[in-house]
């Protein structure tokens, strides 16, 4: 019989943002191997429709699972918002998705009810965070605001840049006028910007970061399910991408600080 | 036998930056039938690597070859600069891409041999556009300038926003310093940019849009293979995606002032 416990959990995101989720699981559970896939050929997933992005997370799934993956967290907000759903139905192992925890906990932190979430167009449209963050207290307020720019900036290293800045005023103006106390950091790449974010918000308003809440809900779900590895080896870790694997590697020493060079590229469509 | 005179011409682009293109040939061979496809699914290219976009630009060209084009327009300055050459080879029909036309009226219009060009960074970093300027004439001095905001802008239609002019003035300024009197705009979606490109470069720097020149260039190939329509009727273009058709019909009614509604969604992946 195999042990499923010390087979490796897969992780997927469009690209490197989900690296953020994968170094959480690295700090809070150092002995699982993760299997990480970044859709680098196809990126971005944030303003394309929900068939579309539904379709690319099946694809990676099924690649996923031919890596025997004991559970998949889907590292990407847009992802979770349009195939968590789909996928918990349709596979039959855990699937964790990032959108659920970052709702919980934005539930849990504010003190007046009126929660802000930004994110892709993808995830803002869908309402998922919203509908999520009212299942768990239906009095709470929740004011959503796509900020589109926010990735490309982020991927021109212009995190702390004075456009960044003009824009994220600009966006953030409209939840800071609904009064909100609470923020959720709704796209994996936005953790990058929050020294900017924080400064436009003040002290007084709180960031969620639902990459850390993701990985205390995936460390539950593998102990509830017996599937906590018993591993006492440092894990190996296994990256795959649809495009070029060199600057793939280059953002992952950036976010990770480790140096990777077993990174594959694979042909994701034949899945 | 066929008449190959009465086929379409296939045009393809990663998105709606194409029908920039599209509108030239509309406007220049009025009679010609339009098959355009816009990868929205895979969008952008832009900085993707060559064997990922030519991968792409093969998968198209079978799809638009199943709809019996008798030329192919490769309406995208990256694909251009990375599939071109290896299309050409290919294919059995005749391909333009937008690179050489583009180059070729670069190096006509500079009077004091110092040329720019803007574009993504697949394409500048190509250094295609260098390429074929310098093969017409030698002592051109080409620089590049790969602006990988100005793409987002534009869907975001910030094209005449203060942070687009912010960015511009960025990513201008290191040739304005070169004294070039001559710049490429080597994207599809630049043109829609050229009001705040041109109050940063001034009136003596002449710009040029490749889209134009490559429509002169198609018409003189159709004629010397003799394949010039001699429809008298109206042509009824034809538009496919890989992502959902709405936001398409949206951004061509701006571009091309037609309304759409006969766009389909293909699987691009099974071709």
């Amino acid at each position: 019989m195999v042990d499923n416990k010390s087979l490796p959990i897969g992780v997927f995101d469009s690209g490197v943002g989900g690296l953020t989720v994968a170094k959480e699981i690295m700090r809070n559970l150092p002995n699982e191997k993760i299997v990480y896939f970044a859709d680098s050929a196809r990126i971005p997933y944030g303003s394309k429709s929900k068939d579309t992005v539904l379709g690319f997370a099946r694809q990676i799934t099924n690649f996923l699972r031919t890596k025997e993956v004991k559970a998949i967290v889907i590292a990407c907000n847009t992802a979770s918002a349009f195939a968590f759903e789909e996928l918990e139905k349709e596979l039959d192992i855990p699937v964790v998705g990032v959108v659920l925890p970052g709702a919980r906990a934005a539930a849990r932190q504010t003190r007046n009810k009126k929660v802000g979430v930004i994110g892709t167009i993808g995830t803002v449209n869908s309402k998922l965070y919203a509908r999520f963050i009212q299942n768990e207290d239906s009095e709470i307020e929740v004011y959503g605001k796509a900020c589109p720019l926010f990735v490309p900036l982020v991927e021109e290293s212009m995190a702390t840049d004075s456009v960044t800045l003009t824009m994220a005023k600009r966006y953030l103006q409209p939840l800071m006028e609904m009064n909100i106390d609470t923020l959720v950091l709704g796209c994996t790449h936005y953790p990058l910007l929050k020294e900017t974010i924080q400064s436009v918000v003040g002290e007084n308003v709180s960031l969620v970061n639902p990459a850390y809440e993701t990985v205390l809900v995936l460390k539950k779900v593998l102990e509830e399910q017996g599937l906590l590895s018993e591993s006492k080896e440092k894990p190996f870790h296994e990256f795959y991408v649809s495009d070029a694997p060199e600057s793939f590697n280059e953002a992952a020493k950036l976010i990770l600080d480790l140096e990777i060079d077993n990174t594959k590229k694979i042909n994701i469509e034949s899945y």
